[in-house]
């Protein structure tokens, strides 16, 4: 089991491994009805937003095919495009297969840039890790929250790791839906990258005490500003990283970019149920009824972020400007299409 | 179930509350072996610092009453005065009974007093909890983890609620034990205090959007300039508070003091077993073998901590003044003993 596809196409329908079973089940699903994609989306079946958007993408290029009435399809893309707030990936990817003439070659090409584009975010975060470099990360960000070959964080940990820079990653367990212990230890330790899981309150105790040298997570959604949403957690990582002067990047796809919002205040930030905090694998751990703070993401403030990773290169600070290039270059290839 | 007796003496055993299995089930069990002493210690069934101090008490006191052999005593006093080595009121407790001439009446007397100061404490916290304060806290300090009448942390919030000033209270689930979920939400609902649940990741944001104004934990150990080692997380949300202009409390009984260390860099911490991590609820979540950076505590530098609240008063920076006035108010206790 040393790859996992987190989605495919097989002709007539989307497949995707049900990312809820693992590590325990390697159980693959066939999605082929607007309630089967966007339940995949809305349960975390299929999650990670560049991965949610290859989903999104041969979904609605599935339903183009499937729904004969213009109305109904409008309703199962809208449906599909927001079956979750906070990744932006999601809506782009729906987008841009929308505009295109033939929406599943369009679906096909998203899914093999995404696989270069992890490749590329790899190389590119390279030189930011140093030798015996000691990393945390948070919720899960390889190949699975990507459905390309390598991931977004975890592409530059493991293009480290293959460089022979023996890191040594700190994975917080990420509550509270686990995606740090279930699938990020799984895919770190299934290329052979030295990691130890940590309870999430444990980073902290971490930084002060392990020599951590740097901490790199994915995004969600990503401002014009730089402020960057991402899995719950991933603030609270930065102001830690910043007390201890530990530098934190965020690695992520020029998809995750939203430049038409102005600053992270804008980013609508998911609330999830309650029964994600007080039950476990259907056991209940609070008492009965409890009431639950539940955000699925917070925002992380540009001036915490050292550096974003993308496939086109590093961007540093001031992010008005970096940000501004990867803006136009992101509008050139679209023009180009 | 409004009240939940932590620890009692029954007169051949002690009988303790098994809180590994709240908030499902209350059970009651009879320890009176060493074995079962130190077992109900070191697996957690007994845990909070002054709740293991009060258990060891009656503990040593009973072994005292079954154990002739002197040497085999002192073996056994050993085994409970060690079954967990962070928090120091074990090692106070125990050696407050063993200096005594009637060993069962100071267990007694270390109880009854358990009681006493948790009401000051409560009383004495009040002042620094502002009307309509939201609060964040960590971990459980109700009187569960005091064996006494309303704990540390939880007793400052249980007195403000009742002295009107409405307190809401965002509980750290506390990972990866629980005790904020199974104890801590527990006793705050069975007090009537409105609390919420959350993710111990999601303090950050609470912080940055709900509006908190102070965090209040407990303590397993303060060193004489401090410097307090308490549940790990409890640092992180330290950092937290300061990134945040919010102030951080820590509740605690002089016994948590302990004034032979001069900074919490000698505060021993316990290392605890990958299976806490890698299992949630008895059910495994990691792949199998994981590796776990799994440390009980953490320790928060003093110039991070806004006040003490202790049985004596609110003390404040600089600590070497007020902590020295503490040290010498104990024993002064002492000697009049």
């Amino acid at each position: 089991m040393n790859e996992l596809t987190a989605v495919a196409w097989d002709g007539d329908a989307v497949v995707y491994l049900d990312q809820r079973l693992l590590p325990h089940e390697v159980r693959y699903v066939r999605a082929s009805t607007p309630d089967e994609i966007v339940g995949a989306i809305a349960t975390l079946a299929v999650r990670g937003a560049p991965c949610i958007g290859v989903f999104g993408a041969y979904g609605v290029a599935l339903l183009r095919g499937t729904i004969d009435d213009d109305e109904a399809f409008a309703l199962a893309v809208t449906r599909v495009r927001e079956a979750r707030p906070t990744a932006v990936n999601l809506a782009w990817a729906v987008d841009r297969v929308l505009a295109a003439d033939d929406l599943l070659a369009e679906a096909h090409a998203i899914a093999a840039e995404q696989a270069q584009i992890d490749v590329a975010i790899g190389e590119n975060g390279l030189a930011l890790v140093p030798k015996n470099a000691r990393i945390v990360t948070h919720c899960n960000t390889g190949a699975l929250a990507t459905a390309g070959g390598a991931g977004t964080a975890l592409a530059v940990i493991v293009a480290a790791h293959r460089a022979g820079k023996h890191p040594r990653v700190f994975v917080d367990e990420t509550r509270p839906l686990l995606q740090g212990s279930r699938l990020n230890y799984l895919e770190l330790r299934n290329a052979g990258v030295d990691a130890v899981l940590q309870p999430d309150a444990a980073a902290a105790s971490a930084m002060a005490r392990c020599g951590i040298d740097l901490v790199i997570v994915g995004a969600d959604r990503i401002a014009r500003n730089g402020d960057t949403a991402n899995k719950i957690g991933t603030y609270g990582l930065a102001v830690l990283a910043a007390h201890h002067g530990i530098p934190f990047y965020v690695a992520a796809p020029a998809s995750t970019f939203d430049f038409t919002l102005a600053g992270g205040d804008r980013i609508p930030i998911e609330e999830r149920s309650a029964g994600e905090v007080t039950e476990f694998a259907g056991r209940r751990v609070a008492p009965e009824g409890a009431a639950v703070y539940n955000p699925a993401f917070d925002v992380t403030p540009a001036h915490l972020i050292a550096a974003f990773v993308t496939e086109a290169g590093i961007l540093r600070p001031p992010y008005e400007e970096s940000l501004g290039v990867l803006e136009m270059r992101r509008e050139i290839l679209r023009l180009r299409r």
